[in-house]
């Protein structure tokens, strides 16, 4: 039976057919492996996913975490799908075999993860966010630090956070003003709230290191002044044994719409409920040096932020699948042609508006997939290609592209679960059917991890401008060379890529004029349209390269026929039903438009 | 205290300074009326809408009705409205003072209603059903009847249902399967399963009246085979006293992710359960002529879709005045110009990606109010107006409209409460504010009623061909009226009635163009992108028209400045950044684009 999660077919597509993640094995960190282990745990993703997080994905959601005031009750199948988790090793699927991971390709460690997205995403945020964690602290901790906390993380017992908004500094990070006083001993003693902390607490691990923003009293104001500190729920002893529980309380759960299988939480730092070794104050170690810790976060953010992306990427996928399934088996009305109400009635696939609606759903959850796995192979560029010149590009392609792999599935996933909605029709609004909850859950990802608006900011204000805009000229060279090829091949492609190449072509001109203006105010005026366009020609640009492999793999039997087939009506569709959107959207960028600028707050 | 949930300033402006309703009190059925009257109900429509409905919107979400086998329960807030609801005559402000009604125009009795749409969509639904029901046998029903069923439901002691769709029958009525046999007595007794009634159980009234679709044996197949019938919940005996329980079952009630105050459900006719006189057989009375079913539905049901984009407008305007107010509140970052972190921070309204969500929001809500109080209007001159000829041009302008009218909000004030979330940010995503509930509320609206795919073959399949094209020729030359007037205006109506005459010209094209392939199946496959463009360009000529208004209004003092500056910029927004979104899906339908129709069930 086929899976209703994600599509292993696709999977083989995007990764083995156009990615060629197999010559990856080629460089040194990849060589033990090979495409059999690479399907390998997919496979077992794929069956771990499905045994272990979707039968829970509902309940989860009907009996949110409670807190009783001590401790927070979760129902029992989350704890045992993350024992399972961690059983397989698969959150360190890309991590290094020195630390016991598996050292797979990133994009490979993609794949897999977005199974447990698809399956139960609010199950998956808790490996997810220790992921981050561990990344993190094996990038910019001491080995010490690693040795202490990534190693208990690596193994399951330990649970990752990221503590960085407060009540009143969400998406503005200058504005934190949680307390770290140094100790004599080093160490330092934090006070402060932090608000929306996911995973902040729970029992279903033994321990949740915190990784925490704060600021040590004497630094400079606003952003430069923000430090990184590791700030355990249970404190170790010498021997790495728990020790005393550390003075970090949980002051309350936020009940979300959705994704309520994740505890999200309000965490107290330092009130002194618990008084570690005798004193107030949460017990913290500072990560690297002072006043760097939103560079050493943002480290932590951009992978996040990709993984965001991700997880509305799966969610899309699997209300995609529901919808077809559904729509192939609901008979429902006649052809238009057909005015004879007693022959039967067909199935719901049939209907062309339905087909619309599931080539939309098509077309956007894998465009979007491609994009996730893209970026993915990019990080792999980043760390492995032998020539550091190689390494530089696909580090400024990949920071080119992360605000539109978070931002373009958080809206466009969202639409597809929008879809599967409709074309379930008044039981996809119920809740014996799975597509409402995917909707519900999908609708958190435009605005954790930045919301869409600051994604906006960052493609446009801070992205298409870095090292003189060298970003933005990779983006539309790398873009390019795809039209180039399309130019060349014979068929669709070529005539697709003309329609491309255009497109291109809009972006160079509309974001020269922007900052042509020399008023930063009036540039970021309408970001968001920017980052909507933009990300439509990248997703387009998406389907082109898929469409190149379509037309590379000639005239095949057997099943890849239809699977083939509905790659090329998906890119077609995004060609002609979707890119084509971005005409005005560029108009408008290019008019200067100042309405939104000039509207005043009375008017409202 | 302003209110949260529509404007008073705002309905002021469309039902007086626009739509002139006063004028209508010098026709004989509203001449015991005035301004004052007009006035006077809507401040109670509010007043109890935000005493009696708002506070319990949240509680009849989170405790939705259960049903324990006999007896639905609902938290005992929702009947207490709906008394109180009753006592204000308000159900039936548009109807005939001889049956106990106000005799307001249509148009107010709108106005009045969405109050308690926006303060409380699931309580308000029992009421809205109840009016339908009764202006269906107001319209169709014999005298007896009227009497018998109508006027308890005038007084608040009867609710009233109407019962379509079957399990296998939701879009296509032509496989509608209950069935009427006929009695002796000039009764029938029905037997079948109704499914999505909405209000088809609960203790709220004395008895429910539902009005039931079925097939009295031996007539024609398909939607020419279907007859009307009244089937109580509840018999009553020759005197109207409450007799016998009918053999009406409630099987199960269905669990929705919004929409949770009211009561939707599974209904048994005729299963045997309750045996009237001592037989089975759910006992019914025939409405009108055999298999005249349908058309008395439509009549209803015309009415009932305006209704339903009435509602999404509603919850699309309470969540924007409530991101209005969050927004002027919540302070969040600086400037993009002040790069000082010591600054205080400012209201979010101050930036301009936030003020682009609001401006959006209210050119979606009161463009889509301005929609539905227009057709309100009409409904108002097709019944009053002293010329037959005016009376006609109402009826078919409405007819062409109504589609459009039910769709358009339904899309984009459900986008609008996906902005108001976005707005309130992390805390728009949980439980503690109201958007995530108006979005979930509103995610219903695209599909009861006729789904959005059934709405867009309504209006490119029949209302845009009816009468030979007449329908959609008085449509174009309607809004032409309009732009002409922008024309001799002096400003900026005149700029943008240059841009909507040329999307009204583009739709006459694209329209020949599509029937004149003489292919009902290419014809239609698109008609989803043509509902979306026709919408799209009616709304922009609501804005138009306000903007009319407001360039007749002068430079005026006060805080109509504000008012009136906030109008002709939302009209601004929306002919810069929504009207021309219709280019490419003109485009689309110009191409004749196959991909859709062309896609095969196997390439999902």
């Amino acid at each position: 039976m086929s899976s209703t999660l994600l599509s292993r077919r696709d999977l083989a597509f995007l990764l083995h057919d156009w990615l060629d993640v197999t010559r990856l094995t080629e460089r040194p960190r990849y060589a033990e492996h090979s495409r059999e282990t690479f399907d390998d745990v997919l496979d077992l993703a794929a069956r771990v996913a499905a045994e272990h997080f979707a039968p829970h994905n509902r309940a989860a959601d009907s009996a949110e975490p409670t807190f009783d005031g001590r401790r927070v009750h979760t129902i029992p199948q989350v704890k045992a799908a993350l024992d399972v988790f961690a059983q397989t090793g698969l959150l360190a699927a890309s991590l290094d075999e020195s630390i016991g991971g598996m050292q797979l390709p990133h994009v490979v460690s993609a794949a897999c993860f977005a199974w447990f997205q698809a399956a139960n995403v609010g199950t998956a945020a808790y490996p997810f966010l220790t992921l981050g964690n561990a990344n993190l602290l094996l990038n910019h901790g001491s080995a010490e630090q690693i040795d202490t906390w990534v190693r208990p993380m690596v193994e399951g017992r330990f649970f990752g956070t990221m503590c960085l908004s407060e009540p009143q500094a969400g998406s503005s990070l200058a504005d934190i003003a949680t307390r770290a006083e140094p100790q004599d001993d080093g160490t330092y003693r934090l006070a402060g709230t932090k608000m929306w902390i996911s995973g902040g607490d729970h029992e279903l691990a033994e321990n949740i290191v915190h990784l925490v923003l704060a600021r040590i009293p004497g630094g400079p104001p606003g952003v430069k002044g923000i430090s990184l500190f590791i700030v355990p729920k249970v404190l170790l002893d010498a021997d790495g044994a728990l020790g005393p529980r550390n003075d970090v309380v949980l002051v309350g759960l936020n009940h979300k719409m959705g994704y309520r299988g994740t505890t999200n939480t309000l965490l107290n730092f330092g009130e002194g409920v618990h008084r570690p070794y005798g004193r107030a104050g949460a017990v913290g170690y500072l990560v690297g040096q002072p006043h760097q810790g939103l560079a050493q976060m943002f480290h932590m953010m951009n992978e996040a932020r990709i993984g965001v992306g991700a997880g509305a990427t799966a969610l899309g996928y699997t209300g995609y699948l529901k919808a077809v399934g559904y729509a192939r088996q609901r008979p429902q009305g006649r052809p238009v042609a057909d005015k004879d109400p007693t022959t039967p009635q067909v199935p719901i696939v049939a209907h062309p508006d339905v087909r619309r609606m599931l080539l939309a759903q098509k077309s956007y959850v894998e465009g979007a997939l491609a994009l996730i796995l893209y970026c993915g192979r990019l990080l792999d560029e980043e760390k492995t290609a032998p020539a550091e010149a190689d390494r530089a590009r696909a580090h400024l392609l990949l920071d080119m592209l992360t605000p539109i792999a978070k931002s373009w599935p958080s809206q466009w996933c969202l639409a597809a679960n929008d879809l599967a909605i409709q074309v379930h029709g008044g039981y996809g609004y119920t809740r014996d059917y799975d597509v409402e909850q995917h909707w519900r859950d999908n609708r958190l990802n435009p605005i954790h991890e930045g919301t869409h608006g600051i994604q906006a900011l960052d493609l446009l204000g801070r992205k298409a401008t870095m090292q003189g805009g060298a970003g933005l000229a990779l983006l539309l060279e790398t873009i390019g060379a795809t039209v180039g090829r399309a130019w060349k091949a014979e068929g669709e492609a070529a005539e697709l890529a003309a329609q491309l190449g255009a497109a291109v072509d809009r972006i160079g001109v509309v974001t020269r004029r922007l900052w042509a203006t020399g008023d930063p105010e009036l540039a970021l005026a309408n970001a968001s349209v920017y980052l909507e366009a933009v990300g439509h020609v990248v997703i387009a640009w998406m389907w082109l390269e898929q469409l190149l492999v379509v037309e590379a793999a000639g005239a095949p039997d057997g099943p890849d026929v239809d699977f083939l087939a509905g790659k090329r009506q998906a890119a077609r569709y995004f060609f002609r039903h979707e890119l084509p959107r971005t005409g005005p959207q560029f108009d408008l960028l290019e008019s200067l438009d100042r309405t939104t600028l000039d509207t005043r707050e009375t008017w409202f």
